[in-house]
């Protein structure tokens, strides 16, 4: 017990903290963006957001982060991966539904008649999502990728997701997909939790079965959460506006222009999927994930991410591409 | 520089900081409740919740505690608050709706027939939320106790919130009241930010002023947060059911089963009203609040909280009453 720690000492721990402390400030908090304008005016936002005293300080409790998730933290070509979900789902089904086999669009998605999947109506796939309730109770696998769905998440998202809550923003995924589906996955692939999940819900009946209470879902919406769906949603779950917002499409708009409508210096970004060779590429023209000039992104003043150019890898599992230049932070 | 620190020094403090933090564990987290099993129940469900090994553990991430509002955490006689903030909503616009002066229920309301505000039916009552689109604009005080609604939330509930919380259990508000009524003063009330407020909520539609984006109210409901619209919009806003569920009335039982049928151990409170001398005594008769033996509530083991037995003050501004003894804690 005779043992004393001098003053000098006690300096060189404090030392060698400080140094630690530094050189992980200095690490590239999004190693997956290139560096540029697009990497640098993120990390600027976050940098302003929470520097107390900038302008453009924004207080915890006003730290809201709202994601789009399909074409914005996952892929969402050649289909909404919810429907491929929902067509294993059907596949599984079919046996206790006879009729489906003589009932389109029933008749030709279980025939695996791939004309038809491709050309389905929206108001259609919507049809089979709602007799499937898709779950996550099947699996479901990308054919060009060869990977199951949940690892067809974008890692620069991932980071993003992972700095702006390392700088306490609360993460939300507000998302025209169904709620209940993204709930199932959300938290073990996002680290969201499912009162952090958005979507297009369905109504749900209390009742009892055997004496036990239980939520029914039932045939109805509630709410459509998307386009204009998505500040409704957000009023409804938050109630608070989102100091930043991410999407890549038409269905973004709304809640993008929600956000800038604040009083707040705000972020918002669309990605934009420009990527034939490691991705997709796809634009106005697009049945899923339109993205048009109509959107007039950059003269609001909004950030267009080039998946070809801000992004030197996709997915986690990818090495980095060559142009990925060792970072330099301002 | 010289200056050393010995080991007995930094013992000393050692020890001086864990006296601190036994004193702090030995200090009452509930003073403004009586001594006796309602209180014993209430803390061992905590102290069982949040200690590692115990087989009545719950992890952080499941640790979500609902309160109902209305009777629960304030007063609701002799009508809902909320509905006193309508009326006075409707005072300060019957100058822009001439014809309410010949239209019950509004001829007779703003005419000040007490009567006929006492015995509106509750769809009457609806009625006029939705036209008032209730916020905190106006002022509204009640006449028995002259103060502002604000001043009559219970103490010993506001204390259970903090204790809950300072367990890291997320608190919620699942009411039957305007779900934007509630937020306007959940904040600074409860310390509960607007996206832990579910209540019955109106739809909102996402529209266009002058080129900037507003949420505008319309007059339909989009869903009912009372009864079993409680487990359902539970379900929709947080998607994880509770451990801990508290109510005054039926219309708080679907809430209380529903979180009772978890696989956890979990806690069922209802505050029974029966201090006519401090508050008000009311029961299966009550328009509002109807507290009835159809709830079964001690054969399920739900814990009934006696106003008069269980809280030795009601208000923060009211001294506490003669019976309470020290604490003296397990």
């Amino acid at each position: 017990m005779n043992q004393t720690i001098t003053w000098k000492k006690h300096l060189k721990i404090c030392l060698l903290f400080l140094l630690l402390v530094s050189v992980q400030l200095k690490a590239d908090p999004l190693p997956s963006w290139n560096n540029g304008p697009t990497k640098n005016s993120l990390i600027q936002f976050v940098r302003e957001a929470t520097e107390k005293g900038h302008p453009h300080f924004i207080p915890i409790e006003e730290r809201i982060a709202a994601f789009d998730e399909d074409g914005t933290l996952w892929v969402e070509q050649p289909l909404y991966t919810q429907f491929f979900f929902a067509l294993e789902t059907l596949k599984s089904l079919a046996a206790q539904h006879p009729k489906w086999e003589n009932q389109e669009p029933f008749k030709s998605i279980l025939s695996g008649n791939k004309e038809v999947i491709q050309n389905l109506t929206l108001p259609e796939m919507e049809q089979i999502l709602v007799v499937t309730h898709t779950g996550m109770t099947v699996e479901a696998f990308h054919k060009q990728f060869k990977k199951p769905f949940t690892e067809l998440v974008y890692q620069p998202m991932l980071e993003l997701i992972q700095f702006l809550r390392s700088h306490q923003f609360e993460i939300y995924i507000v998302s025209g997909g169904g709620q209940e589906f993204m709930r199932a996955f959300a938290q073990k692939v996002y680290g969201i939790p499912p009162s952090h999940v958005i979507g297009t819900a369905g109504k749900v009946k209390y009742d009892y079965q055997n004496g036990r209470p239980v939520l029914v879902k039932t045939p109805e919406l509630l709410f459509v959460d998307d386009k204009e769906g998505k500040p409704e949603g957000i009023n409804l779950v938050i109630g608070q506006r989102p100091v930043a917002a991410f999407g890549n499409s038409i269905g973004d708009q709304q809640m993008l222009e929600w956000t800038q409508a604040g009083s707040r210096k705000s972020l918002q970004v669309l990605i934009h999927h420009d990527d034939a060779q490691r991705e997709y590429a796809y634009g106005p023209e697009s049945k899923i994930g339109t993205f048009s000039d109509a959107l007039m992104a950059k003269q609001r003043g909004w950030i267009v991410v080039s998946i070809k150019k801000d992004w030197n890898r996709i997915f986690s599992w990818q090495s980095k591409s060559d142009d990925s230049s060792p970072p330099k932070l301002r």
